[in-house]
């Protein structure tokens, strides 16, 4: 496998790589990685930009005592890296696979070589760095300014969209130790909000999932906790 | 006054302009703000791109029961408005000056054209973008993985380094809302670790300042903090 027979099989990478040098293109490698696999990690310094072709991505930072906080999870066409290419800084945030991965990865002076010559590609890396920029401005001061009741009921509204299901009972396949990194707070803690929203009638909770009962009291449950 | 002008008297902007087309020169509008003027909204959608030339501005999300987070403070050349501007989405935060202020801005179909036809620039755009992406990321870990007593000692350190005296005993004006808005806490749970430090012998509170009696206890309860 090498970039350009993903290029020839996937419309949104061709788009991507439609003015790069064909130099450039020979240059990425292909890598495949099973879930679980860390691919970079925090205050590392390494020289490469990468791609994510196949597979989700969980990007978190973690604390010296072992707190992690999610700030996102990526997928095919999110890219990583570009953060510290320029200056050659250490990771700030751990990538690591949540499911089986194939990504494909450019080392730093074809990268910047690729930017100089490929205008258009440039214009595509602004719009784009601007948009994960504003989400992560908007994701973070929802995470300091709100009740960790208001970020659950958020969370799990944002699941039942996720899944657009019409009917009146949703299950949601839900990892309380992913919530709670999620969400950069102890399980207990996660626990105790849930277990409010259980004895209100509006979630059940099951070993490894969360039944939602009642779509309509979660999200008036949501919007009463943002205003405390 | 005029961008012409700017770009005479200031080298930094001499730089970031160099390339730029002189018909988008023409295009800058100059405005000045006394302290404490909001220049965007957050929520609002506007259709500017924003430097600031002269002064400091306070750049802060804010819940609707009125707390602040303070993400950055923005000085002589740096930018806003550029996350939004792409999708014409609304301001992400609320940008305010904290002294009196000069800024200039240029509407966005100026600014569309500028960075289609100036490819240093845009270099130069997305290399910024990436260093304050990185270190709002950075940011958000320490913001919600870290202790206000660390976050507390962290900041006080960071002034301590910033005024950058060599004297045993430093005296920091600090404004208890701005640092209660700056952790985006309340300004009671501040008063709680400061007394905890004065207790111990390591600051002393006035009522508009902070006296820093022995940094290097400072900087202990910084680091055992961390871990905790």
């Amino acid at each position: 496998m090498n970039l350009k027979k993903i290029i020839k099989n996937d419309e949104k990478f061709a788009e991507i790589f439609a003015n790069s040098p064909a130099e450039i293109i020979d240059k990425w490698e292909v890598k495949d990685y099973d879930k679980a696999e860390v691919i970079c990690y925090q205050g590392e310094i390494s020289d490469y930009f990468y791609y994510v072709i196949e597979g989700y991505l969980n990007i978190y930072l973690m604390a010296e005592n072992g707190s992690k906080y999610v700030q996102s999870i990526y997928k095919s066409g999110n890219y990583f890296g570009e953060l510290e290419i320029f200056n050659q800084q250490p990771y700030v945030c751990t990538v690591e696979t949540l499911t089986p991965a194939r990504i494909i990865r450019l080392q730093r002076k074809y990268f910047m070589e690729w930017i100089k010559k490929d205008h258009e590609y440039l214009l595509y890396l602004t719009k784009t760095l601007c948009d994960s920029f504003y989400k992560l401005s908007h994701k973070a001061g929802e995470d300091m300014l709100y009740s960790l009741r208001y970020r659950v009921c958020n969370y799990l509204g944002y699941k039942v969209e996720e899944r657009g299901s019409n009917s009146q009972i949703i299950e949601l396949q839900i990892d309380r130790k992913q919530l709670s990194d999620q969400l950069a707070v102890t399980k207990r803690s996660i626990n105790r909000v849930l277990k409010g929203l259980s004895e209100k009638g509006i979630i059940e909770l099951k070993n490894t999932s969360i039944i939602i009962k009642d779509i309509k009291a979660l999200n008036k449950e949501e919007e009463i906790s943002r205003y405390k």
